[in-house]
Order: structure tokens, then sequence, then C-alpha cells
């Protein structure tokens, strides 16, 4: 899997909480992506094509089953009952986005097979309530939660909670449904979030990410002056660096294989320890050296933020920890690994994964707003909506050094 | 009780977890008073005895049953096997000690039935090591863990972790053992904990009252953004706020009775909300100020730390939290108390307390090492060991707005 | 409050969780009790009425706001979209019945206003399937849950999984909704659950109290081998029994003011410890026979399933556990009480609440079926629908010795 | 790894934990090897030695490291200060001990290296008391827990409950310590455990194979009512089964590759659903039809405990739970496996594992004495203490088709 994502896919074998199917979701007729696909306003754009200029269209960025990543224009959207139309104006590009456009692929059922409109990071503006919503006004600014599960009673995962694992689920950006890297896009009412006044729409977009990694530090079980270890330093590992950090973990050690990703990592948090592992390393050697550096701070490890999804690092991480320790694994990787089964079941290690999330937005928000949590440092690449495309060649090239880029349509 | 006691209190119909009472604890035996009460060398002291002024006695402050607070000499202890002497720099005054010496009892078991040793706060330097003591030397800067539990496999409380309810502790300053407040005190060796070369001996003893708030919050699961309610500022009110900013709580709301306290809290905390209650509101009236200024962060309470004890504080804590809420007790109160049942039942409200701690040290320690808690503000007044009396009538007097009175004994 | 009921209260003053109140659920206009009541076919009925003889119409048994407990007949229901019409052939009386019909009133807020039906206890036969209903067909034999929670995304308690604790919840049998004990009831086809072929429409319909004493069950975390005390021999009380005991508890002892009640205990499960309370008893007595029974098992109590809301069988409870015990209070009661706050403090017990129910249908239902709980022995007296009012006047007479009374509609 | 062995091997790059080395528990002096091999009294004996017929003597039954089992004559040990000496009335053999026997080996650091007893599945009869033992007399019949942790506070792991990660543990039976498949054997007073009087010493030796079951139950968080599948029908499978079902779990799946232990495990628990696996399957099929078999009951299975240590087998049971489950390893296997990580992740798994038991006596004694576990259907084959070699060959050699074999030496 491609080394930058540390976007969750989705594996569709793993739905076997499957309600009964005749009952399909509002939404996924709602949103049924025919709709754009054969409106007569949809157009493939090529470079240099006027309505790339012009404000007031719907153009979006979009992948196909090609491997191409293009301009689209679509129709804009009306509000119908129960939703609001948004005039996006931030989002970051993802892991998975990119992932989507080179691979075509994330799991064994999440598959481009058409123009896909890309993006779930985002964030915008009301222009246009439909019937029934009562909590919006035209203007209000939004952050724009992209999965939108069923909500349906007889949907076990939804009824009881778990809204990520809804079968049903419309996810922006994951084929068939276009995402929300886009000018004019249609939303359930109930599914954005306010932003207070203190927060821009680029941090309002970067909530997304937030999300995913609060999820994970919430089942994970965070708390004050835990010890941790974050493996990896990319997008999903540096937001959770920044957020264990506000949440009181002490020491946090970081890693990852490239000094550039730890320095920034320091530029985040003062006094995180950093640790470059060299690829000849074994998975002990490395565990080794963690533990050596919580000895310097007179603890064992007890968490370890697995943010990379690797096997070595996986195993690592597996290492590090101290009898009854924990290893929660955010970052996706290869569908089968080894893992040391033996050291796990003589130490009582637990093994937690994450999946998306659910009920993490108001809190991302909330963090922000309080000055808990800064994500503006992590964005090192904007663009307009019209150079989508250049933007997503930034982000897949690992030599640019983009930690997270964004697409911005502001007037 | 004491409206300055935020310590917690022992009550003996609480042990019924009584393992078999003809094993005592080698401690009980080790460190009974008599040893010391019937000493030779062993002085209740007066104003003006030159004792006091001589830095090579060990001088000591103590209450007795008729609610004095005085000076005492004692012998200067010699280490035994699996003890180290410790010359104590730093000691802070607790409310549970000023309650001993005003009412001579804390709970219906804990009775100040002769002269006993004040002080469960300190910190203080290694001087002689006894027999089989391999892992200190002499000039190590400790913390003094003051609660020493049997350890026996035959206490469930031990053998299972929650050593705080060993039946069969000998707590320091808890009569009728006598307390750290002191110049020389010999301690267990495995009881005390290694201070980091960034931490003072004054926040070495801090770090006993923010044990007490760890292990609250530990228990109470806090977590990153979560919404907080304080009750009380006092010591143990203002050492859970800072504990609470460090968890990443947000918002927190903190309540007393006194601007100057809730003055005070911001200077701590910047951002913490405060809510100063007027003594004629009804519980309801108070909860819903605090409801009112959850929905500025647009969120409920879900947890309240109580950190004074008294019932309608209790009550409006209650009345403040989300349906699943929490309530959880730290602080000490009268022994029968009213609380609305309904509205628990209604709402799911869970009830907690905490007592004493157990296994808070170490991180206790490592928070403040890393600089993510700082309790040196809350010290707002500091004695010499020989004015120990005086720091104990600063301490008693609301008049003074001490905080943390601290006596130290640095050369 | 009425020493027969172990129902639920509603409290108003517990939603403060609210969501919009502008986006009313669509049960709440669905179920409008005015439709009834304004229906050309509503009609209250007198002792003698024909209509009680004809089993094609629609009657049921109500309370209205004047103390009466009586018969109606109302319109025979159609099934809308996404509804069911039930044929209910078994309905058991719960205390909160007896309760609206004998004090008008549960908490602050649930107040019978006008005639209102009863019971919410029910089971019955599916013979009308409106239009989207795909998963039932006529003849499906089905236990109804009767508390129907908005499940809009906006409701914070049903998007994480808490949907008992809906500000919109439509409660059947709640004022103002009319209840189940009725022949013909339109219901939300996502909320009622298939009864198995060796489970009988009576069983179905206990299947509801059971729910109650499994949610409380499940969030007190009981686990197998728990000693546990049960503290009363009333309905949910003996059911909680009976769970306690499929649940592997050991040993469980049970508590009640009435000997008859603790005999009949015996016969449900055969190796139980009773004890009989005496009204001279302090608490503290109380606790201490309790936790005699304990040691003939050389345990500790560490868990109370409080069944009666009593606050002289709550502080009794709280002295009977162990440091760092819990008591889980299912027991409605007296909307103030007074508690042993000390204790608790000094003991870390922790007091829990049960409000309702909320995923446990399935469970039940499976947990009958596998023949792990057998309810059918709680049923002591049985009428048939037309009547009910008898019914009820047995249910709420002492003397009866009535645990489950129900009423049955077969042919 | 052997296929019988289900018991738990500790690797010792697991103690990473490990507090001062210097600080030798006082067991691991008092139970050195040394001073059995090297007493005069010790003696290899041959078949036909008259020692093995002389009831007065201590033979005991030993592993060495080449691989013999064979018959030991060892002094009879005095009560020391805090011990008890037992007359050992019946132990059964463990996987582990086989184990041993076979490859000389579990795990990196626990190897065979020289003559050593076998045997931690025992119960007996105190015949001797030491200095300082209040809590015994001679008569009283006891259950052995073998493994005797340090119990020092400067151990992390004993200190916070955690004994059964003792780094410097004493586990009988593990090299380089003497088990108690012998004659008499002295133990430390407070790790013995009183037999109620309904209790055989053959379930009392039970106790500990249940103990490695329930320690996994509790930590897996088993409730009523949970769905649950086990894999694996041996001894250990077994007695989950039986405890699953005590626990009121339902439905219960089971799987093995044998249909004889499938048969077994329906007179164990006649409602069980037994799946007996083919080798050709792939883990995906194998889960499809338990998923099935939940289907028959209307649910999903949230829980499976994994009691083979297989690969395929932890694969099946990942790939069987519902999104949110959870496979909780008991089972013992390769160090090093391969697992479908992209499933865990999408899916939200947790893994677990058990390592031993900690504070699961008491409670295994009691479920027996109440009758809620049953365990003698367990033995298939009883030996005298002077044929303990023959048992073990009937123990290690499959087609014997023993369940558990015990040794008694009951006159």
């Amino acid at each position: 899997m491609c080394p930058t994502c540390n976007g969750k896919s989705n594996d569709s074998t793993a739905v076997e909480s499957a309600p009964n199917p005749a009952l399909k979701s509002q939404y996924e007729t709602k949103y049924d992506p025919k709709k754009i696909l054969n409106d007569p306003e949809f157009k493939i754009l090529s470079q240099g094509d006027s309505e790339l200029q012009d404000k007031k269209l719907n153009i979006a960025c979009a992948y196909d089953e090609k491997h191409n990543i293009k301009m689209i224009k679509k129709p804009i959207p009306k509000a119908r009952e129960g939703e609001v139309v948004i005039r996006i104006r931030a989002t970051g590009i993802c892991g998975s986005d990119v992932h989507f456009w080179k691979h075509g692929q994330i799991g064994p059922t999440m598959i481009v097979t058409d123009t896909c409109g890309s993006g779930h990071e985002s964030a915008g503006e009301i222009i246009e309530i439909g019937e029934n919503v009562k909590q919006w006004k035209v203007g209000d600014r939004v952050a724009i939660e992209c999965g939108v599960p069923c909500g349906q009673a007889d949907c076990d995962m939804c009824r009881t909670g778990r809204y990520n694992a809804c079968p049903r689920v419309v996810f922006f950006s994951t084929p068939p449904y276009h995402g929300t890297l886009t000018r004019y896009h249609a939303h359930p009412a109930s599914w954005v979030h306010k932003l207070p006044d203190n927060l821009s729409y680029e941090e309002g977009s970067l909530c997304e990410p937030l999300a995913v990694a609060l999820a994970g530090m919430e089942r994970a079980g965070v708390q004050l002056g835990d010890p941790v270890l974050i493996c990896g330093a990319g997008p999903i590992g540096l937001i959770t660096l920044i957020a264990a950090h506000a949440a009181g973990c002490y020491p946090i050690i970081i890693t990852d294989l490239q000094e550039s990703r730890l320095d920034f990592a320091k530029t985040l948090v003062k006094n995180v320890k950093t640790l470059q592992i060299e690829r000849n390393w074994s998975s002990q050697e490395t565990a080794n050296k963690i533990k050596e550096l919580g000895k310097e701070h007179n603890t064992n490890i007890k968490l370890a933020m697995e943010c990379t999804g690797f096997e070595s690092s996986i195993t690592a991480a597996i290492h590090s920890v101290v009898f009854g320790g924990k290893v929660f694994v955010i970052g996706v990787g290869p569908s089968e690994q080894k893992y040391p089964f033996g050291y796990c079941s003589a130490n009582e290690i637990d093994l937690q994964y994450q999946y998306r999330y659910a009920n993490q937005y108001p809190k991302a928000i909330r963090l922000v707003e309080g000055g808990l949590i800064d994500l503006k440092p992590l964005v090192t690449h904007r663009f307009p909506l019209n150079k989508a495309v250049d933007a997503f060649h930034v982000a897949a090239d690992p030599t640019q050094g983009a930690i997270k880029v964004q697409i911005q349509d502001l007037d």
C-alpha cells in the first residue's frame, strides 16, 4: 500500500452485520453517482478549458478507473428536503484520495469503476437550505462529516452508536460516491458541524484527519501521563502526536524512517523524543531503543499508537510495550501480515484497530476552538481549486516533503 | 467538616475486607508510635526552647488529643533492614493535618489519642541506607509515599493492586503513626520515589496532593476533549484544574463561593470558565448556570470532579451533567448527605469516590518533570521547620487566603 | 412511591440534552394520542357493554387523570408506511401501569392528563404490513419494544447508542401515548422482535421486564462468579435473581421484608441465600448480616443490584459491599434521599442507576430461547382482555401475592 | 508446538518490566532446585525400585534435559517460617508438562536443563505448619496456587495486581523449580486455597486449568447472553466451554478437527453447537460456517475464545466475529504467525491474550462449590502416583483420547 496513505480503507468482507438489504438507506438513493454522471451538465474538463476559470461553475477533481486524476464539471446541486448546499472553501488531500487515483482500489470492495469525485476533508459555507432544515441558516460556516450512515433502527451498528460501521454508509469520495473536492456540495443537514468564529475553513477541513486520530485515542483509552509511542510521522502520525501532547501524554516517542519528518515533529511538540529507524534494524532492535528512551523517564511504554500499518513497525511496537500494554493501529497496511504471536501471548499485549470514526467532530472542533490543538502548521502546500490536479501530484510525490496539501476556493 | 479539608479520611467501617488480623504487617510493628513516645529523647518543646534552633536535632510538629499543635523532639532514626533515613526538606500542610489538630478525628476510627506527628506531603534527601537496600544511595533526592500497605499475599486489596485500601496500612501522620513534618524520617526503601534533577523538594512534596487528583482523574476516566466541571477552588480543586487542563479537557468550568479563589484559578489556567456560586442559589439554579456555560461551547457536561464534599455542591454537580454522565467526588464531607436520587435514576448518573491513591507517584513526578503540570504557583506561604506551628495557624485561618502552606528545612 | 413499582419513571428534568426541538420525531406526530381520543369510534366502555364481548373490536384498558382504570374502545389501526399492525396476544402489568392509575404521575413530567391506554409488556402476531416493510410477513410472532426513539442524527443519545435517553421518545403507555394493552396496535416495523418458535406470547411479553434487568446487569458489568446481593424480591428483583443465576453469579443473596417473596425466590433459584429484613434493623445491622452470608462462601460482596429504590435498602446495600464495590440501582424510589456519603467516600463505592433499556430485546429473547432463563414461573395470575380492569385490581392489591399479572387475548 | 498443549508458556523477552534484579524474591532463594538435587536423599528411581512402593517416601515424577520422564525420590520437606507442608492427593497433567518432557522448552527462556519435577495442578492436605502461619491447621484440605510472585513493592506487576507477570515468580514445575506431582510439597501459606467440604481433591486440582479459563473470560469481559465461539475442544477449550455455559453465553459454538472431541463437548453442554473443521477449508470458509450457525439464533458472534493457538484457527476466529468484536486467545502456538491485518483494521477487531492467571482461585473454587461448574467429567484417566510415568505416556498419546489425566495418591 502507498506509503503516504494513512487514510482508512473499507473492506467489504467487514460488513457481515448487514441488516436487511432490501431496506436501502435514503442516502444511497439520494447520492446515486449516476445522477451526476448522466447529467447533461456533466463534463470531463481538459487543461485550458474555460470552465476551469468560471467561479460560478461546479468544478471538481476526480479519479477514474484508468488511474487518471482530472477536473470535471458537475451540475450545481439544489437543496432537497433535509439537505443543505455548501460552498466548499477548503479541502485537504488524504492519502486514500491519492491511493484511489494511483491504485484504483482500497480493500476488496472499494473499487474505482468510473469517474468519481475525490475529497472528504472539507469545510465551507451554507448557501441554501432545504425543506425541514431548522438548525441552519445561509451563511453558516461548517465542517462536513463525509460518512453518512443510514441511521435506521434495523442497523445494529447505527442503533448501538458505532455508525462508522454502518454497511449502508454513503462516504463521499469513496467509490462510487462523489467527494467534496468540488465547489458546491449538497449534504444532509444533520451531518455538518458549526465552525466557531475562531476557526478558519482550513482548520475546519483539518478536523477530518483529527477525527481519525481522536477516534483512535478515545478507543485506546489514552489518559493523562500515559507514556506513548507513536509509530510514523506522516500526516496521521503527526496529528496523533499533537493530540497525544494535548492529552498530557508523557513521554511521547515518535519514530520514522525520515529525519526530516522527525525534525518536523519536533517543531510541533518541543519535548517529543524522536527515533529515526534504520531499515536494517530488526523489530527487536528498534524496540530496545524505544524502551531505552522510556527508561530515561523511568517508565515503561504502555501504549503504542501505530500510524504506519507496516508489519515491521507493528512488530516493533508490540515488542516495545510492557506486559499488559496495548498497540493501537490507526495505520493501514498490507491485508495479511506476520506478527509476534508468542510475545503477545506471553505479555498480554492488546491489539486494537481503528476504522474511520464516529462521534468525533464536535470534540475535534472544540479542541481547536479552545486552542488545545493547533493543526495549521501541518499544511505545507496550498492550491486553488482549478489547480487541484497539481495539488494531487505534489501530494503523491514523496520528494516534495508535503505533509498536508490543501485546496482552497475562498473567493 | 472543616471547609479547607480536601484530604481523605479513613473510615474504619470501610475495611471489612480485613484479612487474618493475626498476620500483622511488619510495618505496623516497625512504626509503632510508642517507640517514639517512650524514647528518652522524646520531648514536648515550648516556644523558646533551644532545641528548636539546633539543626542537628530531630524536631517535628505534632497534634495531640487536646487539640494542641506543638513542636516536639524525637530520636533520630537509624536505617533498619529495608529502610532509608531521609532528611526531610519540604512538607506541605494538608487540610487533614489541620482537621486532626482542630477536631482530633476524621471518620469513626482515625482518632488522635496522644501526641502524633503531622505531615505526609514531603520530599527530602536520603542520608542513610539500611541493609538489603540496593536501589538507593546517600544523596538521592526523593518524594515520600506516606501510605505504606502491608503487601502481603493474604491481603485482597494489596494483591489486586488497590493498595490504598489495605486495612493494615501505615499512613504516616494518620493517628497513631507519626508524620513526616519532621527533620529525619525512616521509611521503607520501596516507598520513596526518585526526584528528577529538574524537580525541587517543594515540587516533590506537592506530588502528594497531585497524586490524589490524578487518582481521581484516572478512575474517572478523564480523556482528551472532555468537557469537565470542577466544583471547588481549594487546593485539591485547583490541582484538579491544573491536571484537567494538562489532560486536554475543554471546556473546564470551575465553581467556588469565593471570587478570590476563582481569580486565582484563572491565573493557573487562562481559559477556565469560572462561576461564583451564591449561597442562596438552589442546586438546580447553579446547575442551570453551569449548563449555560457548557452551551457556549456547544457541549453538555459529561463529568464533574467534585472537590468540596458539600451536599449542595454535589447536588448541583449531579444536576449539571448530562444523561449518562458522571460525578466523581474527591472532596470529603459530612458522613450522611441528601442527594437527588430521582435525577440520578432517570439520567443514569454515575457517582464515584476517591480514597487516597495507589500507583500515582511515578506519574505525578513524570508530569511535573515534563513540564505538563506546574504546581509551584499553588504555594502561597513558606515557613522554616521551627516555625511550623505558625504555618499551621496560617493554614487554618481562612482570612489568610492560603492555598498551600509549605514548611521547608533546606540548610 | 407505590411499593410494588419497580418500573422506571421518566424525569423531565433529565433531558437537558434535547436537540433542536423544532425537529420533532416522525413518531411523535404519528402516534399523537389526539387522533385516538378524537376518533368517532373512540368510546369509554362500561361494565356490561356488549363491545367487551366482541372479539373483532379494538378494546383496551386505560387510566385517566381522575385515577380511574377503565376499558375503552379504539379504532382499529391501519398499517402506514414503515408500520406493522399487531394483534396483541399477551400483556403483563407493570408497577408503573398501576402507579399511573393510582397516582397519575411518575416523576415531574410524566403526567396523566386524559384517558391514556396502559400496557407496554406485550407480544402478538403481525396481521398487516405497511408500505416499505420488507422484513416481516403476516403471521410473524413478535415481541414489541415499546420505547421508540427518534433515531435522528441530531439526537446525541440516539446517535451514540443510548436511545433509552432519547428526549423525543414515544414510549407507549407513558402519557400521553396509548399503550399496548389493547387488541390491535400499530407499531414501527423496526421496533418489533421476532419470537422463536419455542417462545410463547406470554414469554415474549415477559421479555420487557427482563430487558430492564438485563440492561442493569450489562451496565453493572456482572460476570461469572461474581458474588451478588439483590435487594428486593418484587418482580424486577426476582427477574434480576433469575438473570444473575443464569450469569453464573455465586453466591447470590436476596433480601425482602416478606417471607413469602423470599420463599418464592427459592423456588426460582434453589441455592439462593435469603435474608428477611426486619423493619427495626438499622442499615448497618442489615449489612452485617448480609456480609456474614458472604463469609459463609469465603467472599466479600462486590456488587449489589438494588431493586427497591428505598433509602434504607440502598443504604444497607452500600454498607454491604466491599471497598471498590458497586451498588447498582434498578429500583425507583423517592426523588430525594439520604445516603452514607462518608462510607462511599472512604470505600470507593460506585453508585449507578438504570433508566429503561437499550439494545436488550434480542439478548432477552435469545436467553429465553436457549433455556437459560425461564420466566414463566413469575406469572401468578392470568386474565382475559375484557377483564383487564380486574387484573389491575389484583396487581394493585398486596394481599393477593401477585408477582406478575398477565392479560391474554389468545383466540 | 505440541497439539495437546493449551498451557501457557513463559517468554523471557516478556519481562522487560523487571525491577531491580539485586532484590531477589525470598521464594527464588527458598525454592532453589539445587537444594533438592544436591540433597543426599535425592535419587533417580528405576522401574521396580522398592522406593516406589513405600508410601512414606517423597517420590515425584520429573522430566530432564534428555527428554526422559522418570520417577525420583526427594527429601521430605520441613515447614519453614511462613510455609505449610502439603500431602499432595491429586494432580492433573497439563499440556505444558508433556511439552517440557518432549521438547524440553517453552518459549525462549523456560528450558529444562536438569532433572525437574513436573506438575502444577494439585490439591492436598496440610500436614505441617511453619512459624507465623496462623490461618491454617493440620488437616486442612487445600488447592495449591503454583505461581508464587515476589509481592515486593518495587515490582510494578505485583504492586498493580497483575502478579501473573511478576518477573521474579517461582512457578512450580516450570524449570528450574520442581513441581507438585510429588507426595510432599512445602508451599507459602498464603498461596494455598481452602477446599470447601463438597470439593474433592480431584476437583481442587482441576481448579488450576479452570483458573486459566476464568482469567481469560474475566479479561475478555464475557457477559450474560453473549454469543461466543470457542475454538478447540481440548482441555482448555472444554473448560472454557463449561465456564462460558455457566456464564450464560448463548449461543455457544465450538470447533475442532476431531469429531470425538465435539461429541464429548456435547455431553458437557447439551445445547452447544459444534462444527467439525476440515483441514482443506480456508479460514474464511470456516468463518462463514460459524457465522451461519450464529444466524440460526439471529445473532452475530461478538467474541471468540481461541483455545488452540494455531494460525488457521485464529484467522478463522477473526473472520467469524462482527465489526467491533474480539478474539481472545488463550491457546499457545508458534511464536510468529500470519493474521488478516486488513480485516482486523476494517472491522475494529480486538485481539487479546492470556498469560497464566491472577486472582482466580477463590472464584474457581466458589463456582465448583456452588455447583455452577462441574469439572469431574473431564477426567478420563486416573493413575496412582507410582505409575505417573504411565500417566504421562497416556497424556502424550493422541490415540488414547485422553482429556484430563489425573494422578491420585489418596491413601
